[in-house]
Protein backbone atom coordinates (compact mmCIF):
# COMPACT_ATOMS: atom_id res chain seq x y z
CA UNK A 1 0.00 0.00 0.00
CA UNK A 2 1.38 3.17 -1.45
CA UNK A 3 0.92 7.22 -2.20
CA UNK A 4 -0.91 8.34 1.04
CA UNK A 5 -1.70 12.45 -0.32
CA UNK A 6 -2.35 14.68 3.17
CA UNK A 7 -4.03 17.89 2.94
CA UNK A 8 -4.52 17.69 -0.65
CA UNK A 9 -5.63 19.98 -2.72
CA UNK A 10 -6.45 20.44 -6.90
CA UNK A 11 -3.18 21.67 -7.49
CA UNK A 12 -0.99 19.65 -4.64
CA UNK A 13 -0.83 18.16 -1.46
CA UNK A 14 0.89 19.56 1.70
CA UNK A 15 3.02 16.05 2.37
CA UNK A 16 3.02 12.73 0.18
CA UNK A 17 3.77 9.04 1.85
CA UNK A 18 5.20 6.53 0.27
CA UNK A 19 6.01 2.77 1.52
CA UNK A 20 9.50 1.47 0.22
CA UNK A 21 10.66 -1.52 1.78
CA UNK A 22 10.06 -1.01 5.62
CA UNK A 23 10.30 2.67 5.35
CA UNK A 24 7.66 5.38 4.38
CA UNK A 25 9.11 8.22 2.48
CA UNK A 26 7.94 11.52 3.91
CA UNK A 27 7.94 14.54 1.20
CA UNK A 28 6.59 18.05 2.45
CA UNK A 29 5.78 20.61 0.01
CA UNK A 30 7.37 23.92 0.54
CA UNK A 31 6.39 25.22 3.94
CA UNK A 32 5.98 29.04 3.93
CA UNK A 33 4.27 31.61 7.07
CA UNK A 34 0.46 32.57 7.03
CA UNK A 35 1.67 35.19 9.27
CA UNK A 36 3.55 37.00 6.65
CA UNK A 37 3.59 40.26 8.64
CA UNK A 38 6.46 38.38 10.95
CA UNK A 39 10.29 38.65 10.07
CA UNK A 40 12.24 36.33 9.54
CA UNK A 41 12.46 34.62 13.00
CA UNK A 42 9.16 34.73 13.45
CA UNK A 43 8.22 33.29 9.94
CA UNK A 44 10.76 30.61 10.35
CA UNK A 45 9.33 29.48 13.74
CA UNK A 46 5.76 29.37 12.04
CA UNK A 47 7.52 27.37 9.42
CA UNK A 48 9.03 24.57 12.01
CA UNK A 49 5.80 24.23 13.21
CA UNK A 50 3.76 23.32 10.37
CA UNK A 51 6.53 20.77 9.90
CA UNK A 52 5.94 19.55 13.35
CA UNK A 53 2.38 19.17 12.60
CA UNK A 54 2.53 17.73 9.32
CA UNK A 55 5.05 15.20 10.25
CA UNK A 56 2.86 14.50 13.51
CA UNK A 57 0.24 13.40 11.03
CA UNK A 58 1.86 10.15 10.30
CA UNK A 59 3.67 9.46 13.56
CA UNK A 60 6.80 10.92 12.81
CA UNK A 61 8.38 14.13 14.29
CA UNK A 62 11.47 16.29 14.02
CA UNK A 63 14.04 12.95 14.52
CA UNK A 64 12.41 11.75 11.47
CA UNK A 65 13.75 14.22 9.37
CA UNK A 66 16.76 13.23 6.79
CA UNK A 67 17.08 15.98 4.76
CA UNK A 68 16.07 20.02 4.62
CA UNK A 69 15.94 22.76 1.61
CA UNK A 70 15.60 26.11 2.97
CA UNK A 71 14.98 29.19 0.80
CA UNK A 72 15.97 32.89 1.95
CA UNK A 73 14.65 35.70 -0.17
CA UNK A 74 17.63 37.24 1.51
CA UNK A 75 20.84 35.30 2.34
CA UNK A 76 21.51 38.11 4.84
CA UNK A 77 18.93 36.44 6.96
CA UNK A 78 21.34 33.09 7.11
CA UNK A 79 22.05 34.00 10.91
CA UNK A 80 18.76 35.27 12.21
CA UNK A 81 17.34 31.89 10.58
CA UNK A 82 19.59 29.84 12.07
CA UNK A 83 19.36 31.29 15.38
CA UNK A 84 15.49 29.51 15.14
CA UNK A 85 16.56 26.62 13.23
CA UNK A 86 19.09 25.76 16.01
CA UNK A 87 16.56 25.98 18.71
CA UNK A 88 14.31 23.51 17.09
CA UNK A 89 16.87 21.13 15.20
CA UNK A 90 17.19 17.81 17.80
CA UNK A 91 20.47 17.13 18.52
CA UNK A 92 21.89 14.10 17.65
CA UNK A 93 19.02 13.59 14.95
CA UNK A 94 20.24 16.86 12.84
CA UNK A 95 19.29 16.25 8.97
CA UNK A 96 20.88 16.68 5.23
CA UNK A 97 21.00 20.40 4.94
CA UNK A 98 21.13 23.35 2.01
CA UNK A 99 20.62 26.69 1.93
CA UNK A 100 20.09 29.56 -1.22
CA UNK A 101 19.02 32.48 -1.85
CA UNK A 102 16.16 32.72 -4.25
CA UNK A 103 12.49 34.77 -4.97
CA UNK A 104 9.92 33.40 -3.60
CA UNK A 105 6.53 33.61 -4.82
CA UNK A 106 4.92 36.90 -3.06
CA UNK A 107 7.04 39.10 -1.94
CA UNK A 108 6.12 39.11 1.85
CA UNK A 109 7.69 35.79 1.89
CA UNK A 110 10.99 35.64 3.81
CA UNK A 111 12.02 31.92 3.96
CA UNK A 112 10.64 28.55 2.45
CA UNK A 113 11.92 25.34 3.88
CA UNK A 114 11.37 21.58 1.89
CA UNK A 115 11.79 18.63 3.74
CA UNK A 116 11.96 14.63 3.45
CA UNK A 117 11.61 12.53 6.20
CA UNK A 118 11.38 8.67 7.11
CA UNK A 119 8.88 6.75 9.40
CA UNK A 120 8.93 2.73 10.23
CA UNK A 121 6.01 1.88 7.70
CA UNK A 122 4.45 -1.08 10.06
CA UNK A 123 2.96 2.02 12.63
CA UNK A 124 0.79 3.06 9.91
CA UNK A 125 0.46 0.26 7.50
CA UNK A 126 -1.20 -2.61 9.65
CA UNK A 127 -2.31 -4.78 6.34
CA UNK A 128 0.27 -5.85 4.04
CA UNK A 129 0.18 -5.94 0.28
CA UNK A 130 2.72 -6.39 -1.53
CA UNK A 131 1.89 -3.66 -4.28
CA UNK A 132 3.79 -0.29 -4.09
CA UNK A 133 1.01 1.42 -5.44
CA UNK A 134 -2.63 1.07 -4.16
CA UNK A 135 -3.63 5.00 -3.76
CA UNK A 136 -5.15 6.28 -0.52
CA UNK A 137 -5.94 9.77 0.36
CA UNK A 138 -6.68 11.89 3.01
CA UNK A 139 -8.63 14.91 2.01
CA UNK A 140 -10.17 15.43 5.76
CA UNK A 141 -7.70 18.34 6.05
CA UNK A 142 -7.49 20.25 2.98
CA UNK A 143 -6.94 23.73 3.33
CA UNK A 144 -5.59 24.91 -0.03
CA UNK B 1 18.30 -5.08 -9.94
CA UNK B 2 17.76 -1.27 -10.03
CA UNK B 3 19.42 1.78 -11.08
CA UNK B 4 18.09 2.05 -14.63
CA UNK B 5 19.23 5.35 -16.39
CA UNK B 6 17.05 6.59 -19.41
CA UNK B 7 18.13 8.87 -22.12
CA UNK B 8 21.55 8.55 -20.70
CA UNK B 9 23.75 11.06 -21.88
CA UNK B 10 27.66 11.57 -21.26
CA UNK B 11 27.06 14.24 -18.88
CA UNK B 12 23.57 13.61 -17.20
CA UNK B 13 20.06 11.18 -17.55
CA UNK B 14 17.06 12.63 -18.07
CA UNK B 15 15.43 9.97 -15.86
CA UNK B 16 17.00 7.52 -13.30
CA UNK B 17 14.70 4.51 -11.34
CA UNK B 18 16.18 2.79 -8.86
CA UNK B 19 14.39 -0.19 -7.02
CA UNK B 20 13.82 0.25 -3.70
CA UNK B 21 11.65 -2.27 -1.52
CA UNK B 22 8.84 -3.10 -3.98
CA UNK B 23 8.90 0.30 -5.13
CA UNK B 24 10.71 2.04 -8.15
CA UNK B 25 11.92 5.47 -6.88
CA UNK B 26 11.89 7.41 -10.89
CA UNK B 27 13.87 10.71 -10.11
CA UNK B 28 13.67 13.30 -14.15
CA UNK B 29 16.20 15.81 -14.31
CA UNK B 30 14.59 19.21 -14.82
CA UNK B 31 13.29 19.64 -17.67
CA UNK B 32 12.71 23.24 -19.86
CA UNK B 33 11.00 23.45 -23.16
CA UNK B 34 12.55 22.75 -26.51
CA UNK B 35 10.52 25.74 -28.32
CA UNK B 36 11.82 28.39 -26.54
CA UNK B 37 9.81 30.69 -28.39
CA UNK B 38 6.74 29.80 -26.46
CA UNK B 39 5.78 31.64 -23.79
CA UNK B 40 5.26 30.60 -19.99
CA UNK B 41 1.78 28.54 -21.30
CA UNK B 42 3.58 26.98 -24.22
CA UNK B 43 6.99 26.43 -22.31
CA UNK B 44 4.94 24.74 -19.23
CA UNK B 45 2.57 22.69 -21.80
CA UNK B 46 5.43 21.08 -23.71
CA UNK B 47 7.36 20.74 -20.40
CA UNK B 48 4.32 18.63 -19.09
CA UNK B 49 4.68 16.74 -22.34
CA UNK B 50 7.89 15.73 -21.62
CA UNK B 51 7.50 14.70 -17.86
CA UNK B 52 3.65 12.77 -19.27
CA UNK B 53 6.42 10.80 -22.00
CA UNK B 54 9.23 10.25 -20.15
CA UNK B 55 6.93 8.42 -17.02
CA UNK B 56 5.04 6.61 -20.26
CA UNK B 57 8.62 5.19 -20.84
CA UNK B 58 8.91 2.97 -17.38
CA UNK B 59 4.68 2.23 -17.12
CA UNK B 60 4.14 5.41 -15.48
CA UNK B 61 1.61 8.41 -15.38
CA UNK B 62 1.38 11.63 -14.04
CA UNK B 63 -0.54 10.12 -11.30
CA UNK B 64 2.77 8.51 -9.43
CA UNK B 65 4.30 11.43 -9.08
CA UNK B 66 4.92 11.99 -5.55
CA UNK B 67 6.40 16.02 -5.68
CA UNK B 68 7.60 18.69 -8.08
CA UNK B 69 9.81 21.64 -7.79
CA UNK B 70 9.02 24.53 -10.36
CA UNK B 71 11.52 27.28 -10.87
CA UNK B 72 10.24 30.07 -12.71
CA UNK B 73 12.37 33.22 -14.13
CA UNK B 74 9.60 35.74 -13.45
CA UNK B 75 7.37 34.78 -10.11
CA UNK B 76 4.81 36.85 -12.22
CA UNK B 77 4.41 33.71 -14.53
CA UNK B 78 3.15 31.87 -11.13
CA UNK B 79 -0.71 32.63 -12.39
CA UNK B 80 -0.01 31.48 -15.95
CA UNK B 81 1.92 28.36 -15.18
CA UNK B 82 -0.80 27.30 -12.53
CA UNK B 83 -3.78 28.00 -14.74
CA UNK B 84 -1.76 25.41 -17.21
CA UNK B 85 -0.64 22.87 -14.21
CA UNK B 86 -4.26 22.89 -12.97
CA UNK B 87 -5.50 21.96 -16.30
CA UNK B 88 -2.60 18.74 -16.43
CA UNK B 89 -2.48 17.27 -12.92
CA UNK B 90 -4.92 14.27 -11.93
CA UNK B 91 -7.46 15.30 -9.20
CA UNK B 92 -6.83 13.24 -6.33
CA UNK B 93 -3.35 12.69 -7.00
CA UNK B 94 -1.58 16.21 -6.65
CA UNK B 95 1.46 15.89 -5.57
CA UNK B 96 3.88 17.90 -2.84
CA UNK B 97 5.07 21.20 -4.80
CA UNK B 98 7.99 23.85 -4.37
CA UNK B 99 7.75 26.69 -7.02
CA UNK B 100 10.55 29.22 -6.70
CA UNK B 101 12.28 31.82 -8.78
CA UNK B 102 15.66 31.45 -10.21
CA UNK B 103 17.84 32.38 -12.92
CA UNK B 104 17.32 29.92 -15.48
CA UNK B 105 20.51 28.64 -17.18
CA UNK B 106 19.71 30.13 -21.09
CA UNK B 107 17.47 33.57 -20.93
CA UNK B 108 14.88 32.05 -23.07
CA UNK B 109 13.84 29.64 -20.58
CA UNK B 110 10.58 30.79 -18.58
CA UNK B 111 10.38 27.58 -16.31
CA UNK B 112 12.09 24.27 -15.63
CA UNK B 113 10.16 20.98 -13.91
CA UNK B 114 11.69 18.34 -11.59
CA UNK B 115 9.76 15.45 -10.57
CA UNK B 116 9.88 12.54 -8.34
CA UNK B 117 7.54 9.40 -9.12
CA UNK B 118 7.41 6.01 -7.63
CA UNK B 119 6.02 3.33 -9.66
CA UNK B 120 5.29 -0.56 -8.67
CA UNK B 121 8.58 -2.29 -9.62
CA UNK B 122 6.85 -5.39 -10.33
CA UNK B 123 5.88 -4.05 -13.88
CA UNK B 124 9.03 -3.77 -15.03
CA UNK B 125 11.27 -6.29 -13.10
CA UNK B 126 10.49 -9.45 -13.16
CA UNK B 127 13.18 -11.23 -12.54
CA UNK B 128 14.07 -11.01 -8.05
CA UNK B 129 17.38 -10.47 -7.22
CA UNK B 130 18.40 -9.01 -3.78
CA UNK B 131 20.94 -6.52 -5.13
CA UNK B 132 20.03 -3.14 -4.79
CA UNK B 133 22.93 -2.16 -7.45
CA UNK B 134 23.06 -3.71 -10.91
CA UNK B 135 23.26 -1.44 -13.34
CA UNK B 136 21.55 -1.57 -16.48
CA UNK B 137 20.97 1.51 -18.90
CA UNK B 138 18.70 2.16 -21.48
CA UNK B 139 20.82 4.56 -24.09
CA UNK B 140 18.19 3.57 -27.15
CA UNK B 141 16.77 6.82 -27.04
CA UNK B 142 19.61 9.02 -25.85
CA UNK B 143 18.93 12.37 -27.18
CA UNK B 144 21.79 15.12 -25.26
CA UNK C 1 18.05 -0.23 10.90
CA UNK C 2 18.24 2.97 9.33
CA UNK C 3 19.22 6.62 9.60
CA UNK C 4 22.91 6.82 10.13
CA UNK C 5 23.92 10.58 10.10
CA UNK C 6 27.59 11.47 8.74
CA UNK C 7 29.49 14.40 9.98
CA UNK C 8 26.55 15.25 12.25
CA UNK C 9 27.06 18.60 13.37
CA UNK C 10 24.37 20.90 15.73
CA UNK C 11 22.66 22.33 12.87
CA UNK C 12 23.06 19.80 10.06
CA UNK C 13 24.79 16.76 9.31
CA UNK C 14 27.10 16.54 5.94
CA UNK C 15 25.39 13.23 4.78
CA UNK C 16 22.55 10.86 5.89
CA UNK C 17 21.95 7.40 5.00
CA UNK C 18 18.36 5.54 5.12
CA UNK C 19 17.66 2.02 4.30
CA UNK C 20 14.53 1.38 2.46
CA UNK C 21 14.32 -2.34 1.36
CA UNK C 22 17.29 -3.81 0.12
CA UNK C 23 18.96 0.00 -0.70
CA UNK C 24 20.58 2.59 1.15
CA UNK C 25 19.39 5.96 0.96
CA UNK C 26 21.98 8.40 0.61
CA UNK C 27 21.52 12.03 0.90
CA UNK C 28 24.49 14.93 0.96
CA UNK C 29 24.17 18.38 2.35
CA UNK C 30 24.57 20.94 -0.15
CA UNK C 31 28.44 20.95 -0.61
CA UNK C 32 30.60 23.95 -1.06
CA UNK C 33 34.24 25.04 -1.48
CA UNK C 34 36.50 25.50 1.19
CA UNK C 35 39.31 27.37 -0.54
CA UNK C 36 36.74 30.12 -1.60
CA UNK C 37 39.92 32.27 -3.45
CA UNK C 38 39.38 29.11 -6.27
CA UNK C 39 37.18 30.17 -9.27
CA UNK C 40 34.74 28.05 -10.49
CA UNK C 41 36.73 25.46 -11.91
CA UNK C 42 38.45 24.77 -8.76
CA UNK C 43 35.33 25.31 -6.63
CA UNK C 44 33.72 22.82 -8.58
CA UNK C 45 37.09 20.28 -8.44
CA UNK C 46 36.93 20.70 -4.70
CA UNK C 47 33.52 20.23 -4.30
CA UNK C 48 33.44 17.18 -6.66
CA UNK C 49 36.42 15.64 -4.27
CA UNK C 50 34.21 16.39 -0.86
CA UNK C 51 30.89 14.33 -2.51
CA UNK C 52 33.77 11.06 -3.43
CA UNK C 53 34.87 11.35 -0.02
CA UNK C 54 31.67 11.35 1.32
CA UNK C 55 29.99 8.41 -0.66
CA UNK C 56 33.46 6.88 -0.12
CA UNK C 57 32.71 6.56 4.28
CA UNK C 58 29.68 4.70 2.77
CA UNK C 59 30.88 2.34 0.34
CA UNK C 60 29.58 3.96 -2.43
CA UNK C 61 30.59 6.05 -5.41
CA UNK C 62 30.05 8.76 -8.17
CA UNK C 63 28.76 5.72 -10.56
CA UNK C 64 26.37 5.49 -7.13
CA UNK C 65 24.47 9.23 -7.70
CA UNK C 66 21.23 8.65 -9.35
CA UNK C 67 20.53 12.35 -8.92
CA UNK C 68 22.21 16.39 -8.69
CA UNK C 69 21.26 19.22 -8.03
CA UNK C 70 23.62 22.41 -9.10
CA UNK C 71 23.34 25.80 -7.78
CA UNK C 72 25.58 28.65 -9.73
CA UNK C 73 25.93 32.14 -8.36
CA UNK C 74 26.37 33.50 -12.14
CA UNK C 75 24.91 30.87 -15.26
CA UNK C 76 27.54 32.42 -17.14
CA UNK C 77 29.51 29.86 -15.46
CA UNK C 78 27.83 27.06 -16.52
CA UNK C 79 30.52 25.95 -19.41
CA UNK C 80 33.39 26.25 -17.13
CA UNK C 81 31.60 24.25 -14.66
CA UNK C 82 30.19 21.26 -17.01
CA UNK C 83 34.45 21.43 -18.43
CA UNK C 84 34.75 19.81 -14.70
CA UNK C 85 31.67 18.24 -14.49
CA UNK C 86 32.10 16.08 -17.52
CA UNK C 87 35.92 14.59 -16.34
CA UNK C 88 34.76 13.78 -13.49
CA UNK C 89 31.28 11.76 -13.96
CA UNK C 90 31.41 8.15 -15.21
CA UNK C 91 30.31 7.72 -18.39
CA UNK C 92 27.53 5.13 -18.81
CA UNK C 93 26.70 6.11 -14.88
CA UNK C 94 25.19 9.62 -15.47
CA UNK C 95 22.93 11.07 -13.30
CA UNK C 96 19.96 13.10 -13.38
CA UNK C 97 21.07 16.65 -12.86
CA UNK C 98 19.44 20.09 -12.80
CA UNK C 99 21.35 23.40 -12.79
CA UNK C 100 19.76 26.78 -11.85
CA UNK C 101 21.30 30.17 -10.54
CA UNK C 102 21.07 31.22 -7.23
CA UNK C 103 22.38 33.39 -4.56
CA UNK C 104 24.62 31.13 -2.25
CA UNK C 105 24.93 32.04 1.37
CA UNK C 106 28.68 33.66 1.28
CA UNK C 107 29.46 35.80 -1.83
CA UNK C 108 32.23 33.72 -2.50
CA UNK C 109 30.89 30.65 -3.33
CA UNK C 110 30.80 30.20 -7.14
CA UNK C 111 28.10 27.07 -6.84
CA UNK C 112 26.52 24.52 -4.47
CA UNK C 113 26.13 20.73 -5.57
CA UNK C 114 23.35 18.82 -3.40
CA UNK C 115 23.35 14.75 -4.67
CA UNK C 116 21.38 11.80 -3.62
CA UNK C 117 22.50 7.91 -4.26
CA UNK C 118 21.79 4.78 -3.57
CA UNK C 119 24.04 1.79 -2.43
CA UNK C 120 23.57 -1.63 -1.20
CA UNK C 121 22.34 -2.03 1.64
CA UNK C 122 23.61 -5.40 2.45
CA UNK C 123 27.27 -3.82 2.57
CA UNK C 124 27.21 -2.10 5.47
CA UNK C 125 23.87 -3.81 7.55
CA UNK C 126 24.78 -7.15 8.44
CA UNK C 127 22.30 -7.36 11.53
CA UNK C 128 18.78 -7.47 9.40
CA UNK C 129 16.18 -6.37 11.57
CA UNK C 130 12.81 -5.03 10.49
CA UNK C 131 12.59 -1.20 11.80
CA UNK C 132 12.96 1.19 9.73
CA UNK C 133 14.20 3.78 11.96
CA UNK C 134 16.97 2.51 14.35
CA UNK C 135 18.65 5.62 14.85
CA UNK C 136 22.52 4.83 14.61
CA UNK C 137 24.89 8.14 14.41
CA UNK C 138 28.38 8.61 13.04
CA UNK C 139 29.97 11.74 14.94
CA UNK C 140 33.49 10.41 14.79
CA UNK C 141 34.41 12.95 11.90
CA UNK C 142 32.36 15.88 12.89
CA UNK C 143 33.86 18.69 11.08
CA UNK C 144 30.82 21.40 11.84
Amino acid sequence: MVIVRHEMGPRFSEMTVTKMGSCNLIILSGQVAENTSLGIEGQTREILKFIDRLLAHVGADKTNIISARIYLTSVGDYAAMNAVWDEWVPKGHTPARSTVGAKLIRPEYKIEIEVTAVVDAKEHHHHHDDNCIAQESDESNTKK
